[in-house]
């Protein structure tokens, strides 16, 4: 209630229509030079968003919209899961951060800021140690778990070449939950529950959309799931197997070996001349033999580090793959020996335990002791190539255990590739590009056991809890939807994240009042049916109108004018569709909703 | 659409019920001793927010769903009112901010950070910039206007001394609008109706609030209102007059003199001793005499500063206002002379041109050259008393042009006080208290000038735009609401604001099949009639259940009991009630409905 002073007009109750002309349209004819990616540079001319510093942009108000429809579905199948929602801080003290050691173990994508105090602190790329601390505080008995906190938050990471408009931004939006558990079994049940979640949300967004296993990195076990967008122009490699259930980031995806079991020699060694082929493409080419004979060596090194930070022992690695392979520096990662890290070997100690520059090199006649892993496939070739440690020249005919000793490991180190077969033995693998919008992952008790976050369990023990972390990324979501859906005229927005889900264009709004009339009516039908639409009263020729709108990517657009309504006619166009449809006026109502599934 | 891969669970579409025991309830018997007024104290004890760090807050999901509850309310009349919602960055670079001066002029409240790049950033207090360099860009034509923008976002204000939990934090949430106008009489139209859409969201919100005018500072023009929210508890003090409309912030309320023409001299002057009385109070005690025949002196200083920084010539101020009134410092800042900034004068500068320290002083037998400036009153006073420049003495009867000259400035230099005249003239003043929750402001061209925000006129002239800025506080209007709205208990929300309309409290839920039928079907109603309701299920003994609430200070409780079953009843207690009604268990809804104003 307003004590005393006057209201300076009368309450309007109203809900104001939305028009155009009370909103903002801003498109453009072309992109900005720095846009490389199609939904880049049609965010930016659809006037979705606006580039205010690198990887920092405003969300303008037609991108607001989808980001408010992105949100409000993943809030809602977040609640409907079970989990709560809070807000966490955007400014975080470094202390918590200090506590999981990641203040320290964070690189400079960690934005670090000092306040007037000169105490630090860091803007929040995520937000683990926070909640952590709230359970810590909050959940101290058996009987108040599971509880699984989200929030959807601004978020900054200092990007060191942001790119691809809000696709990889630093300053981005994310839905980030977190799961508390009484044990690992409790614990993977929410993992489940939050994948459930995430199918059921991808699926209202209408995009195509995959779930692939991915690397769990230090925490191990096997539950980690991208959800990946499906699009051509994607950063990620998704393996999966079109005739069963496998799918998995070509980080993890499992290489069996191509051959079963190793041949009987055929042929003798012999050094051969391969002047100035230094691939094993070229080797194979000059050979007259297939690239599959041919076995690629790539050099690594581990360091034994001292107290006092000095070297003290460097091993030098040799990883061997079939020509048409590549090494996976993820799996290599999970070598025996190789896990606590490795790196590539340095000109010199290549040459000090070959004797040869790199394009030549071979598993024979080494200089120094080199520690041999052989790839499952290469373990089980026979009579292959490969380089001699002598510049311009290979062995052909090489032969395991003849001429060179077994491998000191054999072990799954390449990526698959398309035929490959699949892990799980029901056929052949394929593979397609995707963008990763979402992510579950189970953390045990990785944070819990940094912060020491206990609950008491029936008996008044104090146990760890287990942990999981779930993120959308939803500013990424409209980049992802947006490569998935788009043609030579713009955007194709799914319905359900649409800024409007139909644009009403009536020719002549100004000039005819039996189109001003019937524009009218409609957009009143379709308010009261909760149908979100935009009438266009900008005064556009019709050719502009439309470019704009199929730039925007509305999905459903009714063109009404004089001449259509004297037969009681308006044109129906989804935004799929070569062309528009005549439909009775009387009719289009029923015919969009039928449309947009409602 | 999930490709492939095989969903982990059915997907549940029924919205799940909220549950105690699945949301995070979570109340303190004692408030943290660091919080010192009854919001801070109740927010906490009712788990509402959550400490992070200085002024640096969790928002618990209790809280949450009240700061979502206000956003909605505001969003929903911003749009109502032609505004339009977009998102500018919490982190932006600081070149915008050196165009208009800011980066330079904002003190430490403004947080600065550097990039990986160590280029320079801030962490957005406010947006004027940034909205400026979008209008500058997108609005080029007066047809385009006038346009409105807001954002709700959250902002971050280094102060000092963070106190009152999120009433003066340094991270909160603010939702800040700016239009955009072709002139000042659009600007002011536009300035209205956020006025009047103002007045809309506080009339929803529940609270008793006030539109005060402010000062305008250094931008001028009496286009400046802030809305208070009354409350004793309040820093700010807001005048107001009970017979007409006017109200003003006490910085900017007018004080007419109170004293309509100076009375003859009716007393020769004095020089009285007045032994250790240095207050105007303890002289007018000593010498019999009311407080209003005293005068009260205060020394300014204002230095010219040449061009090399140094200070060329420093002039001294004598402001005087009556014994029972204080100087106004904004007002004093108005004053030809000081409006480019004055100081307290040093204690050198006060004997050099005094001849005496502190507690003595008058506007009598001055040493050296002062410039006297008598509040309005205090120039139509006559027979009065003031400091004789010497310790332990005053001057009696002093009258202006016998004893001194006359004042070389007359001006309004004091605070009103109760009982005033109003200078509208229609009654006198009262003073309340009041916490500023927002703010309208018109800015005029400051901004469009300094970053040069044109737009092109009918005739293709450039001009600039004529802007106006309107926030509000909303995660400081919880605070307010809380101190208007409290007792012993606890928090007493509006409806419209509360966490939850209703709370369920089920006696023996988990023991009574008839209290868990009646109580889950209650909730159903509720929920298909839209009322948000939690139903408490925690199994709590009754009184402890009964304390949470009131704590929380949900508006209504339904409790359902075996007892109350038998006869047909329920009990129905509204927050500010002191005891509960028996109601047929038939009629709760209705009744529900009713007090909800549904």
């Amino acid at each position: 209630m307003l004590v005393g002073a006057m209201p300076l007009a009368a309450p309007r109750t109203r809900l104001r229509l939305m028009k155009a002309s009370q909103f903002l349209v801003s498109t453009l004819k072309e992109a900005p030079a720095d846009a490389e990616v199609a939904s880049h540079k049609l965010m930016m001319r659809a006037g979705m968003i606006k580039r205010l510093g690198a990887g920092i942009y405003n969300y303008m108000p037609m991108g607001l919209r989808v980001i408010r429809k992105v949100e409000a579905i993943i809030r809602e199948e977040m609640v409907r899961a079970g989990a709560i929602e809070l807000l966490m801080p955007v400014v975080q003290p470094a202390e918590l951060w200090q506590e999981s050691g990641r203040f320290q173990a964070y690189g400079p994508e960690l934005l670090r800021v000092k306040d007037r105090h000169d105490r630090d602190f860091i803007i929040q790329p995520t937000s683990e140690e926070v909640v952590t601390d709230i359970a810590r505080q909050e959940l101290r008995s058996y009987k108040q778990l599971p509880k699984n906190f989200f929030h959807i938050q601004t978020k900054f990471r200092d990007e060191r070449r942001p790119r691809f408009g809000i696709m990889r931004g630093r300053e981005f939006t994310m839905k980030d939950a977190y799961s508390f558990d009484r044990d690992k079994a409790a614990a993977l049940k929410s993992y489940d529950t939050m994948y459930a979640a995430y199918c059921r949300i991808f699926d209202r967004f209408g995009l195509q959309y995959r779930a692939v296993a991915a690397d769990t990195g230090a925490i191990g076990g096997d539950a980690s799931h991208e959800f990946q967008v499906i699009a051509d122009t994607g950063e990620d490699a998704l393996v999966y197997c079109p005739s069963s259930d496998y799918a998995a980031n070509i980080e993890l995806a499992e290489a069996l070996p191509l051959i079963a079991r190793r041949g009987a020699p055929a042929q003798a060694m012999a050094k051969t001349p391969t002047p100035g082929k230094s691939t094993c493409a070229d080797v194979a080419t000059l050979l007259g033999l297939p690239l599959a004979r041919t076995v690629k060596s790539l050099v690594l090194a581990t360091d034994e580090i001292g107290e006092s930070g000095d070297v003290l022992k460097t091993t030098v690695w040799l990883l061997l793959v079939r020509g048409d392979h590549d090494l996976n520096e993820i799996k290599a990662g999970k070598v025996e020996g190789l896990k606590s890290g490795f790196r590539f070997a340095t000109g010199a100690e290549i040459e000090s335990h070959f004797g040869c520059k790199p394009g030549y090199l071979g598993p024979i006649g080494l200089k120094l002791p080199v520690k041999i892993v052989a790839d499952r496939t290469v373990a089980n070739m026979s009579d292959f190539v490969c380089g001699a440690n002598e510049i311009d020249f290979h062995f052909t005919g090489v032969n395991w255990g003849r001429d060179l000793p077994e491998p000191d490991l054999i072990e799954d180190i390449r990526n698959v590739v398309e035929g490959d077969p699949s892990p799980d033995g029901k056929g052949v693998l394929a593979i397609q590009r995707g963008i990763e919008v979402g992510h579950v992952f189970y953390l045990g008790t990785k944070y819990s056991e940094a912060m020491n976050a206990n609950y008491l369990d029936e008996t008044g023990k104090p146990r760890l809890m287990e942990m999981g972390c779930y993120g959308i990324g939803v500013t990424r979501i409209l980049g992802a939807a947006i490569e998935q859906n788009n043609d030579a005229r713009g955007i194709i927005w799914p319905a359900a994240i649409a800024p409007f889900a139909v644009v009403i264009c009536p020719i002549g709004y100004d000039r005819s009042a039996e189109v001003k009339a019937s524009a009218d009516a409609l957009y009143a039908e379709l308010q009261s049916l909760g149908i979100d639409a935009l009438l266009d009263d900008r005064g556009e020729r019709p050719g502009a109108m439309f470019a704009d709108w199929e730039l925007i990517g509305v999905p459903q657009r009714v063109v009404i004018s004089d001449r259509g309504l004297k037969e009681g006619q308006v044109e129906l166009q989804g935004r799929r569709e070569a062309e528009a449809a005549s439909v009775a006026r009387a009719d289009v109502v029923a015919r969009l909703r039928d449309r947009l599934g409602l």
